[in-house]
């Protein structure tokens, strides 16, 4: 071949190399090659630019904030304890409205413990004994309430623990047969959700934007006829992810829920809507926490609560797209008002809103 | 065509097939033709290599560590309760210091509620009533603050509102006129951030490594003069979201904070600084907490406090860009310390510094 | 060349241009020619298909829950306060059990602090002073811990500062020289994660599913032994970051724990294991803390404690591969149970399990 052949180097660096043709001139062979490069244009214009919008750009990674209120009150009926009214000051941990937040159902209180000596509880692994030999002094305790005292005692008539040093007495881990707060399933959470699409300086909320003061006091989502109220029936939320709140509120659980975000922003900022979906994360649930006090000798006491309940994790994801070119309408949550209008209404926007 | 002809199988397969070429022995023609290989050339080297540093490597999903601290106090002045000095341990929620943290700067305090019966307030829908009718008893309630007892009473000289079986009295909802922390606006919030690219195996720390133990006891943040020191001012944050610190603190709002890390690895890792943002997240915050007490007849009593502040979010994001072949050094936030010189100094490095 | 030449418009749309070919018929050129192609589709078939797996798909965004509970009690003696013990309630901060915790290991308790005035502490900045005129009236204060009153006044016997009005008595700011917790490197952290490939709607839990209901009592995580006991000791974690416990517990320190998934869901489910890996995220860690209460004159007083202690920062990352085609099967932490049996057994089972 002669293109492989050698020549002198400096005139070989100046030729000029190129591919040989052969032109057919048969219509049929030639129709049918143009007819192949019109297909191929077709579907670059059809469908990668019209169906599949690849003239559009693509934001992945919205930022999102969350802000999340709990509403509701119930009457609990404690055996021996008379009934109890609980609000959201009482039954949401924590208190803040944050992305992942608690309600409690179900609880075991054990009042006025205070540190002292007193049989460990025969649900503990080793506390159970015949003789004091059963139970070694100042043992580590890892899986106990407190240090092992060295003694054998009587829990109850049927059976013999470990003496401890600790916090006295202690919690009697009897699980009540129905959820004290079973009326929280007509408990609502409101979830207020602003994404930011940093690419296209896009910001949406999920709320309406709406000057009826009530409108959320009195709106409950629906997945098909109302879908701009993000106010959420707990009952509601536990059987979209596949559960009967009853089981769930007995011993507690944890519910994902997922808020997805899949705009394009070249149609009106009002399509522009999450979708929410629900899952079982876990099932049981509870936590302890305690609250402190000194009686009138100056003696440390504590109240125990042992909280079961339906725990909520929010999660924001989401995905835009967009022509660079179009202008786009941001509807955030927080809407612009004048500053001394604010100062003056206050007090009024506050006994109107739903405020968050 | 000859290559398409039908040749015998076996032969066929080891024919070789060559592209045909032309050789044009043009000069002028060889000249353009290398001088465009010349371009391409020096277009991969100079604009992709050098200018784009296409050399190098990125990491685009650094780990962040982010540690918070709220530093300051302010006395209140509450009608008819005598002033209070507040600091960190009565403004910050949650105490612990982590990425999304609330300042309280107003709140409704509704001291001494116990459970028995009272009229509900007004401003609940449904709530006001002209006779015992417009009370069904027992009602589930959503947006109340307990159950309804079926009567209906005298709320003040001007209102009547059902009679409810919940925590009384009710919360009194008339916001006051001015923030009562409006004090608050000079705070300061540290943030101490470390992100670590594990591409690079490199750590970066936003706060100067410095030896003098008061540096973050006197210095505040400025995008100009001092962008090491990460102590920020609470207006500055609020004004750099776009807002007036009297308004958001009247009824509370959300401040989004974004530390962004750009960092060329190739360059002295001083010069790898985050870039600090504010975005106003949402306007009007708040929650209800409550604490528990118990009288001497051992009657359970709670205080109610609303508060309304300002809830900072903070994220971080961040790139880096680095030719794999060169040494960086990290400069993280924690300081190799030797052990025992820790544990003879620690009282009195306590005493020196702004511990985090 | 002839197809560079000029032709009529239109009869040349209809020519068909083809590049010309040379068959070489030398057998050794043509065995060459098979064998490298030959090379290509073997390095196609072994290397991209078999070897790395190119005909697999792969998420690289996992859904991730994450549930905690500590367990563990220890005694600590405070100098002059006797001993108490500290069990999860008294120490784990929040105590929900949420992806970042707590582990308080060291205090300084300042009891029964009420507002009036006092001595500053002589470790705040401005606060020594020999006159009043050092100490000007009112002063906005920022590193302080109260409003100075216009006197100089002793702190204690060689001190003199500033008189403020505040929370009084100040806080005490010498840190015990060993850490009043130390027992709690016994202490266990459960980390209950599941992960959830959404492309492949495949969910995994760390935790092994067991039948024994005292396996998770008893066991402890170990990188080679025991991998799917998902049960921390506390010092382990903090050696396993390089660190130990005795240093960190003192003044506190944040750890850093990342559960990396890297899933081949092509083979058994029980394969997917996640790593676990410790880093030191900040040397030093604390923050303050009060709790409220009224003695019989209504007067507020508050216990302020200043906790130093571990904070541990879970997170999860991973990514999964598989082909579209297989079967998947999912071990998620939660177990179907059915609701009715799960009722009747509630209170059997609380006693039985380690229950999250």
């Amino acid at each position: 071949m002669r293109s492989q052949a050698p020549l002198r180097a400096c005139g070989a660096l100046l030729d000029y190399k190129t591919v040989k043709f052969a032109l057919t001139r048969n219509r049929r062979v030639g129709l049918l090659h143009r007819l192949l490069q019109l297909g191929v244009l077709g579907y670059v214009l059809g469908w990668v630019l019209l169906a599949r919008k690849g003239y559009q750009d693509t934001d992945r990674a919205p930022r999102a904030a969350v802000v999340t209120k709990m509403k509701g009150a119930a009457v609990a009926e404690a055996v021996g304890k008379g009934r109890r009214l609980w609000d959201a000051a009482d039954y949401a941990r924590p208190p803040q409205g944050e992305n992942v937040l608690f309600l409690v159902t179900n609880f075991i209180a054990t009042a006025q413990q205070s540190q002292g000596t007193c049989p460990e509880s025969p649900s503990v692994l080793d506390a159970v004994c015949t003789e004091d030999a059963d139970c070694p002094v100042g043992n580590p305790v890892v899986h106990g309430n407190g240090i092992k005292t060295g003694k054998c005692v009587m829990f109850n008539t049927t059976h013999s623990t470990c003496e401890i040093y600790g916090w006295c007495p202690v919690e009697n881990n009897t699980v009540p047969r129905k959820p004290l707060l079973a009326e929280a399933e007509n408990f609502t959470l409101f979830i207020k959700n602003t994404v930011h699409f940093t690419k296209f300086n896009f910001s949406k909320c999920n709320a309406l934007q709406t000057n009826d003061p009530t409108y959320f006091k009195s709106c409950t989502y629906d997945p098909f006829f109302n879908r701009s109220c993000p106010v959420f029936r707990v009952r509601d939320m536990v059987e979209a992810a596949g559960e009967t709140f009853g089981d769930l509120a007995l011993l507690g659980g944890s519910i994902g829920v997922r808020i997805e975000w899949d705009c394009d922003l070249d149609h009106p900022a009002a399509q522009c809507q999450p979708q929410y979906s629900f899952s079982l994360q876990d099932r049981r649930y509870n936590f302890r926490t305690a609250s402190y006090y000194w009686d009138s000798q100056r003696r440390l006491y504590r109240n125990l609560l042992k909280l079961y309940g339906i725990r909520f994790d929010i999660s924001v994801h989401g995905q835009s797209f967009a022509s660079r070119a179009g202008k786009k309408w941001s509807l955030p949550c927080e809407e612009k008002l004048l500053g001394n209008a604010l100062s003056r209404e206050a007090s009024v926007a506050e006994d109107l809103t739903w405020v968050l």
